[in-house]
């Protein structure tokens, strides 16, 4: 079944502003799947690289099982989870799937597929998802945890996202992108500011 | 002149949680100097790449006069701006060296130095300030635009940070982390969140 009929709210966002989704800092959720395994976990440490071909990296840590499954797949999802998922997205930072087999079932995260990307599992709820190929840089990925994916495809929700631009501002606080300090604690994204406001 | 006389605020933060300065994603100043230049921009595209040793990641264009400064000097500051200097981040973030010789002095940038890093010029007004080596790695810097500097000394403000933790939910507005978006736009950071909160 199409994602555009169970969630008519998500639209392709063009691969040339997909950095928009997260050059704002979000914490994210990293997603992935395995011909036998299905991971999510939340990673602070994930960033723009490039516009075009829109490009990101994310620090995977040798400890989690979503990076094994990324290393053997090449396919992984970066989506940016809110306010309403803090207490999930805190679950599933926290939890080995080596440790939790039933890990995500346990965080209460709830998948779904984008149409043509049925290899790439995504977490439902979140307000923006960029949809990625790994590009393998053993040394990259052995040295320093980190990993590149080009951009393939990239969503959101056009209650908070459309047009390019982020409208947080608008809607209920629940939408809000969480930000990792430490532990538990978390910033939301707060309001808008531009050059040409007058102080 | 010690920094401690004159910016009596500004404590060390130690290395392991240097991290933290960075973790929730804020837009950063990054500043650097050789023998014939000292040179400011703006990147929204840094982030946290490992806890201890503590290093960082940032993504400089090859148009950048900063760049070129930092491939010769092997050294630079990632420092986070507050709200108040939205318009001097803007300004060091649009216009490079290369064409504007007096960038600095037009954006209203004003520099010092912290004791014992006298070949690392950093931004006043900041909150936190992290001085770091560069980790030369010629495929990253070539192929992705990508550096990767160890953190050799880390500081904050102590009236927004302090213990290892951001108290931007304290101080006045002006304190506040500025996010990038895309051009002339930004968010501030919002309020905090925990885990532990009730609903």
């Amino acid at each position: 079944m199409s994602h555009t009929f169970k969630f008519p709210h998500l639209k392709a966002v063009p691969l040339e502003k997909a950095y928009r989704l997260i050059t704002h800092g979000p914490t994210v959720l990293v997603s992935a799947q395995d011909q036998q395994h299905t991971d999510v976990m939340a990673a602070a440490w994930a960033c723009a690289l490039e516009f075009q071909p829109a490009k990101v990296t994310v620090v995977l840590d040798k400890s989690t099982k979503t990076r094994d499954i990324i290393e053997r797949s090449g396919f992984f999802a970066l989506q940016v989870p809110t306010r309403k998922q803090l207490k999930m997205v805190h679950a599933v930072g926290n939890m080995s799937l080596y440790a939790a087999p039933e890990k995500l079932r346990q965080s209460g995260v709830e998948l779904f597929q984008f149409e043509s990307y049925d290899h790439i599992p995504v977490v439902q709820g979140c307000s923006a998802w960029l949809l990625c190929k790994l590009i393998p840089e053993p040394h990259n990925q052995q040295q320093h945890d980190l990993f590149i994916g080009e951009v393939i495809a990239a969503y959101a929700d056009d209650r908070v996202f459309r047009d390019g631009h982020w409208y947080f501002h608008e809607v209920s606080d629940d939408w809000k992108s969480i930000h990792h300090v430490a532990g538990g604690h978390f910033y939301t994204i707060g309001e808008p500011v531009s050059v040409n406001d007058k102080v």
